[in-house]
């Protein structure tokens, strides 16, 4: 039917759901009427950033009211950000798997209680290359652990559930389609690394806390390029597991910073 | 020495260290006159809340330009948010281990080049109470990982690291009997449970996915609190594990909401 799914039996039994981190309610809001029509949902770490990406649609899409400031949705709360442009709604998550998970999760039922059908969902943002070059945009094809494994933890009432981290392989071909027409764009499908921690974890040796060498760092690296790793960042198994359940056509974007 | 230790020899090589998500540095700003004299710093995850914080210590300790806005440190990255009130500083940390743990990683490069001495760091905000009185506040002995451990799994270059989640408990008991001037202020010490979710981790009946009944629910928040627990959040592990390494004297001070 291409309606967002939840999986929650508890829902249905609920008179009112707040979706506390977003400002936003079913009974203090009209979300069909707010949100009905939402065909993109893009999402990515910085507020500021997904202001001016939403800016950016105004203006592509040619709609009325470009140039102008647009309105943050969730202005109520200061933990996560969200705009509209037409039919796309641009979301900020934060950083980190624990940060974007408790988005996703009320986006998603957002959505649901709005009756959007058949949403893409894109992350976009910036995130650290992995022997590519210099500005290349890597489409994520699968999104994998911190060893290698396309695996997502979660742990529900302390035990460990292992779910599929796999991305929309027709949208990542769709997204490397589209940027063959630009000019100067070098754009790639590859894994993506998604770890817990930005020193330690991603082997950077400029944190308060370093217990390895140059030449360790550089050999994990050389392992995560061997097993298809072309960028690293902090919430892809994330994402993909989530909007995976709950059958939203999910992919990952980046730039990455190199 | 009192001093705040960093724990990595490749910093001592850098000609430049920028601590990029704060937008500071050590060749862009004379770290130590901005900052050698702080003595207290209070993390929370809301930039709004640590501004309003940093707006009532000014009021209290009767400092000048009490009741004006104050300026945001960070203001050119809107990853997190920093104040200073005389010699408290108090700065947000987003959601999540993974977010806590960039801004910890960075504040205490900036404690140690401003060569701070005597720093106590204290986490302040909201958090779940379990099984207490509502509207206490309490402060953490020891932080536990889901499985009610105490214990925080760090992952270098893929590899598992166990670091030690004790806090200072001479801090512990000071605050509490901080506590004890203010009328009806319960407060009590406790161990605090850090999880990676909100929704599945902290057994919520509320999120987009939900795979457990509200018995398994009960029954798990009722194994945590037997194992010691007293309230729930998602950076408190991470905090303890860190500020342990690095010398600072750090506790968890936290205002469930029930």
């Amino acid at each position: 039917s291409g309606l967002v799914l939840v999986k929650n039996p508890h829902l249905d039994l609920m008179e009112e759901d707040v979706l506390y981190h977003l400002d936003l309610g079913t009974k203090t809001h009209d979300l069909p009427a707010m949100f009905g029509d939402i065909k993109f949902v893009c999402v990515g770490g910085s507020p500021n950033r997904m202001r001016a990406f939403a800016q950016l649609m105004q203006r592509e899409l040619g709609l009325p009211g470009a140039g102008e400031d647009v309105a943050d949705i969730c202005a109520g709360s200061d933990r996560y950000a969200m705009y509209r442009a037409g039919p796309v709604l641009s979301v900020s998550h934060g950083v980190g798997i624990p940060s974007i998970s408790i988005m996703l999760h009320e986006l998603i039922k957002l959505l649901h209680h709005a009756k959007c059908r058949d949403v893409t969902i894109i992350r976009i943002g910036t995130s650290g290359g992995l022997g590519i070059e210099a500005g290349s945009v890597v489409v994520t094809d699968t999104a994998v652990d911190s060893c290698f494994q396309p695996r997502f933890e979660q742990l529900v009432l302390g035990d460990v559930v292992v779910r599929s981290t796999e991305l929309d392989k027709g949208l990542a071909q769709e997204l490397l389609a589209c940027s063959r027409d630009i000019p100067d764009f070098p754009t790639l499908i590859g894994h993506t690394m998604c770890t817990y921690d930005f020193y330690e974890g991603q082997g950077r040796l400029d944190g308060a806390l370093c217990s390895f060498s140059s030449e360790k760092k550089l050999e994990y690296l050389r392992r995560a390029y061997d097993a298809g790793v072309r960028n690293i960042e902090m919430e892809s198994t994330a994402f993909a597991a989530l909007c995976g359940l709950c059958g939203l056509k999910g992919e990952c974007c980046r730039f990455p910073l190199l």
